[in-house]
């Protein structure tokens, strides 16, 4: 059957670092892919702004354009790969390739959680897919998995790492004890962070990823910007250390969890069980934890990001739109398309959990006393306390560290917020939530 | 468009546990299986032998009959899910099935693995697709991973756990410090274990599944007679002390592993480093770990059997059946064709490792040399001795435990024969590989 069908023909538009993993793929392991989607599939364009920048990858010379006309027009075409990142133009070029009939593979996941409706409802008028396996946690088929293989399941709960910038700032934090602006400083020299990475360590990505994966899991339409969420540049070397002496590590956790007819959502450095299998993802690593109604618990870990392996979903997603899989998937799916029988976001302030609190206060007697009636004012009942032995150059300040008991978002706000202006308070520090922080019995 | 397309009819065969879990998704989940599937799949007959048995989820008496042939012969049922085990009649029922144009979605393993190539090549002649998620590692979606979400990939290697009841019954030694003959009949006595867990524990069951995943990722028919494999009867609890003191825990491990155009494959219990995400995998669940050359490795975590995990694998290809995906999959993977670029597999003598050696010996002097002295000739290296503190009472008898560096499972194999018809030796124990066992740099 395969020699008997047409050649796939693909086009790229963008040439960076994944793009470059791409068309090595596709064109050094033609025969494997072929024999995948049971028909050849050629790279026959890929469109680029500088046609003369030196790249690690150099493709024959015949492929390449800064002309998107030549693949706008070219009915030959019937998938192209989305790797230009960022909002805009990409939009406007996805749209116009969807207007002109193509199939889109991206990676994009700002674009997805931006304009993944328009995109989506453009695609199914003119009878397109866009798949996008690349676009949350790289190398694990996490898009697949959600979408397909637990398809079985109503899906309660997910916990994720999905930014591996974070995961590895963290572990090197952790592990080499070095403190934040160099463990972030050293992740830049050594490629692992952008030259501006605000956007992985403020938490956007990892929300961006969030809103994606609970689209596809609870059919849940929710903006990004609607989930609360924080990042970890305020995490101190000395949160690891109490977290570790207090049996946890911190991991930039984005929690998804369904809760009646309501859905909980938020991105937070969060305190995860060390022995947890959450907890031992260590460096660039990206992990997903679904829970599902009929089959508990899937654990997935990989690489969620990198050339190679971002690439592997990229390509995967080329054989499956050539297979004709990604079609039927996305016209069953129906991802971003607006369903009633979609769970509704909770108000965040409702969200119950136990909390990690570290707060930096005078040296002196009834501090103690009088963050603890605060926290009592609010119902909130206090489950541990750190307070170091005191060193001598303290200047009169000491860390005071606050384990609590399960209690609300809207309570440990409101209580910090007072706490914030008690006289005896030197600096805020931090307030992190605590995944399954009732002691275990 | 879900509304127009005809109801998708379905039966069952074998009510079992596994069954009455699949039954119940259909029937009390319908909506969000039409949802999923994006048309209504209505289970219309279950085939059981005795009518009458009591059943812990029950059906609608109209629904159930013991009469195969109201099955076979209504051209309304499209799909047939085999949950009846075994081989035979089994082999023999899906036989016919596909003849009369059923697609079928199965969970046998010991089918699959004697006959897949038969079944596989009748359901190509009639149309049909055979769709077997649930034979290896229940709610891990493994075998969807393998056959499409990582197709970009040269899968490199498969290191596996997928038996629970082996790795319960292990679990609980190394936890609990009981005895390997305690842990069986406690987990005969949870449910954990079959009345007869033969196939479990002396590896079939794994080596089986191995079988199945060596064809999906390699292409590679193997009978799984002719895979080397053992099971966990003789590992004792002093294995798992001695492997704790050297930083490793015993799981049972399938491994396949491709080197240049060979392929190495093998179930053995395995010592695996503390702290690996694989030695982390505890009680009833199961892990594969998988290697390839584009994404790195993916670790895959969750529960390999029970009614609900299994079902949900089960209905998941159901869905994929009615959806079209797995037509799609089936026509393209072509499992248990012969492949001309599949890789061969290789001499299992020849397969590399270090080993770990338990020996009971006589406790007099020069032991240590004779036994040191047979491996030398073979050219094993020694990496570590355990030699424990003679006990008073011990009889003359004392135990020896040798970590070998890297060698061949020929040479090993060769050594201990030797070993064993020494006057030292008082009785053989174990001899079992162990997985990245060189020193780490």
């Amino acid at each position: 059957m395969p020699d008997t069908q047409q050649t796939a023909k693909v086009a790229l538009i963008g040439l960076g670092t994944v793009g470059q993993g791409v068309a090595r793929l596709l064109l050094e392991q033609s025969e494997r892919i072929t024999r995948q989607a049971g028909r050849k599939i050629e790279l026959i364009k890929a469109v680029v702004k500088h046609l003369d920048k030196p790249r690690d990858f150099s493709l024959p010379s015949s492929l390449l354009t800064d002309d998107l006309e030549c693949v706008v027009q070219d009915p030959d075409i019937s998938i192209v790969v989305e790797l230009m990142g960022g909002i805009d133009p990409a939009g406007t070029i996805v749209n116009r390739l969807l207007e002109s009939g193509k199939d889109i593979v991206t990676a994009n996941k700002a674009l997805l959680a931006e304009q993944g409706m328009a995109l989506c409802d453009t695609a199914r008028k003119r009878g397109c897919s866009i798949a996008f396996e690349a676009a949350v946690a790289g190398g694990i088929p996490i898009v697949a998995n959600i979408s397909q293989c637990l398809s079985a399941n109503q899906i309660t709960s997910i916990r994720a790492i999905l930014n591996g910038t974070c995961n590895h700032i963290l572990t090197e934090m952790e592990s080499r004890n070095v403190d934040y602006a160099s463990a972030l400083r050293e992740a830049q020299e050594l490629g692992y962070a952008e030259a501006d990475p605000t956007f992985d360590i403020d938490g956007t990505d990892t929300v961006q990823k969030l809103a994606i994966l609970t689209q596809l899991a609870f059919g849940t339409r929710v903006h990004w910007r609607e989930i609360p969420y924080q990042g970890i540049e305020k995490i101190d070397l000395e949160d690891l250390h109490f977290a570790r002496q207090l049996g946890f590590r911190i991991k930039l956790l984005a929690t998804a969890q369904l809760l009646g007819r309501e859905l909980e959502l938020h991105v937070a450095p969060t305190l995860v069980r060390i022995g947890s299998p959450l907890a031992e993802v260590h460096g660039a690593r990206n992990a997903v934890d679904v829970a599902g109604d009929a089959v508990g618990s899937v654990f997935y870990e990989g690489y969620g990001a990198g050339q190679m392996p971002t690439a592997s979903a990229v390509v995967a997603d080329v054989i499956d739109t050539v297979v004709g899989r990604a079609a039927l998937t996305f016209e069953t799916l129906e991802p971003w398309k607006l369903l009633s029988h979609a769970p509704l976001v909770r108000d965040p302030a409702a969200a119950e959990s136990c909390y990690y609190l570290r707060l930096r206060v005078e040296d002196r007697p009834s501090v103690l006393a009088e963050i603890a009636g605060v926290l009592g004012k609010k119902a909130i009942s206090i489950a541990s306390v750190i307070q170091p032995p005191t060193a001598s150059e303290n200047n009169g300040s000491v860390p005071l560290i606050i384990m609590t008991h399960q209690t609300t978002a809207g309570a440990i706000q409101e209580a910090t917020e007072t706490i914030a202006a008690l006289p005896c308070l030197l600096s805020r520090g931090v307030c992190l939530p605590v995944l399954d922080g009732e002691p275990q019995v």
